[in-house]
């Protein structure tokens, strides 16, 4: 949701120019804030954004290859790889270097993307001795899976910039792994231009005047990491309202229970009022639950300033329910409203400004701030915080953080599984 | 002082609603901001608060246990450890539990509970070859000490929280010592029981109605540790007016002269202005002057925020005279207000809330604030820091600090124990 001023909008932002009243009251009857997701000035992909907020350290981030894959439903073993991948325009030069013209392929349609995703798959299944694997998901994008005995650590092809060279796949460490690794990514990409290029698809879509989807462009490898749980990290039974692939494996890997809403589709048009009134639901059963709207983000990468302020809106149209219940009857709930990055929609791309954040609940400090934005919330009593304290302040406020020094168990006395009662002798 | 917003207050906090002349004058003529004492959302213990504004880390602090040992002026050696008591009510359920009714037995007075005390001395000396002491110090509090070959990685047997069972203790490392030292406070804990359930002071207490004080629950074990003295660390010579134990202990730990002032009680019928004309004296003779004052807590503990915002009151008064004094005459002297933690009223427990904090002097730079609490604090120029800044801020602030990149011995150039002049040859 955070961003900069944009020049459609009168030099506001789009959260400064969204009518927010519900988001607004929250603000007035909490604190307010602004986050740096990792660290002032560092851009954060969704996946480490999150992992930050969720009180995880960036080598604790399994990459976001392994989390979409698993956030589509695709489990992978030890040694067995998957990338995130795009449908990507590249143009042909002399010399044989291939310039990436649109990284997604004029956001193609599902239809297109599932039937050259079916001629890649029917192309390629096997990469010496390598099983591969590629699976359409929404739009332009896509996951790759390479099962064999392989490495994370092999560069990304996507240059993530237009009028640039697609790039050769290396090895980020010194081991054979990452060699062999690399070398089956340059040869599967190679592969992928091949097929596509020329395909009865691209062929329509050039006759039409759409950007050809001739390439895939594999990045982020990403593997099974072991990581503390969230429920053993905080001593808080978690559940997950998300729609898009990434946000869901974020939640599964880190052993949140997710759930999917009806009209929920990672998109502007989603069901905004149906993932509220799902997570109400679930905070009956559930200590924690994590709330994921991709439509900001998705406003922002379009530079579509005014859909995002739109979409805002929506969103804030949506909590209307939370901010009755807070003030009435959530007495032992807390509300926290954030984001996992800025997303500036005058460049389309992640930023390191920090994001606005709010925390409201009964009993909790309220400071001056009454409006819910970039600017406002600079001047909030949570002041400018990292990621990695926002779990920990929400634990506190909870009343479930355990004093320092105490002999206890972390993460609170309230989760004591290897503790045992004294017992009287008999 | 720290709180959160308090029902029997407009939802203001104790220091909000007290009127505090003396400490806003110090506010606008200097300035503000909120500390972290550990990290934000971390409830500090008191112990632990302390030592971190102090400047020491987290490993650095010896356990309370042992702090308040030598508050109240017991030695330890090597290998022994002591440990933080309650006199606590329990009840036995069916299965031979023990719950806690009651954490600190009615807050039971000096008297009985200095009764209850002999009766444990008179059969407890030793334990399979470990000698026991047990030493009442006030109302319901109490100090154990263990003097043998002993670890102090053990558990509290206290569950910090009523309606919970009595906790086993159990070595929190893999280690024989841990071992043994687990199973000696075990015995020691069964015996209290057996010793104090049917002893005639707790009957009398319960034909009065009031609850038993029939256990004893030992928790935050701790030994001798060995760190920098405050003197070492700083270039500082200080002292310290204190009268509760823990902080007397830890003022000792760290190498300061502890002062007492007649009519000091660590609670809230303390002499306030007796504590603040010793400072004065003492400002005199010593660099630091670090004066603890205990009644906000107690009253914080007690969950009665009409007695909190009275005690702050009577704070207030006691400072005018620094107030005049640094307008007028203490012109290298630099005054800090702060605390080790916040205590909300609401919960009667340390929380993670940052502290209000204000530093005051001649020459420095003011802020905007104009009033000494949580809200307006948070707007102040300090921003929000952790504790460990506060020395080198103070330091700075007197013009003692050295610059970053010479070569002389640290805290600063005015401390040079370790220096040679250059001799002439003659």
């Amino acid at each position: 949701m955070g961003d900069r001023p944009s020049k459609h909008l009168k030099y506001q932002t789009p959260l400064q120019t969204a009518v927010t009243v519900n988001m607004d009251k929250l603000a007035e009857s909490g604190m307010t804030g602004l986050i740096d997701p990792i660290a002032p000035g560092v851009p954060p992909g969704s996946d480490n954004g999150h992992f930050s907020l969720f009180g995880y350290t960036l080598n604790e981030v399994p990459g976001r290859g392994y989390l979409e894959a698993l956030g589509y439903g695709l489990e992978l073993k030890e040694g067995e790889i998957a990338f995130r991948c795009n449908f990507s325009t590249v143009k042909r030069n002399r010399k044989g270097l291939l310039y990436v013209i649109d990284r997604r392929a004029g956001r193609i349609k599902d239809r297109e993307a599932a039937e050259l995703s079916k001629a890649v798959q029917n192309e390629i299944n096997e990469i010496d001795g390598v099983e591969v694997e590629f699976h359409h998901t929404l739009e332009h994008r896509g996951i790759l899976i390479l099962r064999g005995n392989l490495s994370v650590e092999v560069s990304d092809v996507d240059p993530h910039k237009v009028n640039e060279p697609v790039l050769k796949p290396l090895p980020l460490i010194k081991s054979k792994k990452a060699v062999e690794t690399a070398r089956i990514v340059e040869k599967f990409v190679l592969e992928t231009y091949r097929i596509l290029n020329n395909h009865q698809v691209n062929v329509e879509r050039e006759f039409r005047g759409l950007p050809k989807a001739n390439i895939i462009l594999p990045r982020e490898a990403g593997g099974k990491t072991l990581v503390k749980s969230f429920k053993e990290k905080w001593g808080l039974k978690p559940a997950c309202v998300a729609q898009g692939p990434l946000y869901r494996g974020i939640a599964k890997s880190l052993g949140m229970k997710v759930f999917m809403v009806k009209g929920a589709t990672a998109m502007p048009n989603t069901n905004y009022k149906g993932k509220i009134e799902k997570a109400l639901d679930l905070v009956e059963e559930y200590d924690f639950v994590y709330v994921h709207i991709k439509a900001p983000d998705v406003s922002s990468h379009k530079r579509d300033s005014k859909e995002k302020t739109d979409v805002i809106e929506k969103i804030d149209e949506a909590i209307s329910q939370i901010v009755e219940l807070s003030i009435q009857n959530l007495s032992d709930t807390v509300t926290v409203i954030t984001s996992d990055h800025s997303t500036p929609c005058e460049t389309g791309r992640h930023s390191g400004d920090p994001v606005p954040i709010l925390i409201s609940g009964q009993g909790l400090r309220r400071d001056a701030v009454k409006s819910f934005s970039e600017k406002h919330c600079s001047s909030g009593a949570l002041t400018r915080l990292t990621g990695r304290h926002v779990m920990q302040i929400l634990l506190d406020q909870l009343n479930m953080a355990m004093e320092e020094g105490l002999k206890m168990p972390k993460p609170s006395p309230y989760f004591r599984a290897d503790y045992e009662p004294l017992r009287l002798k008999k």
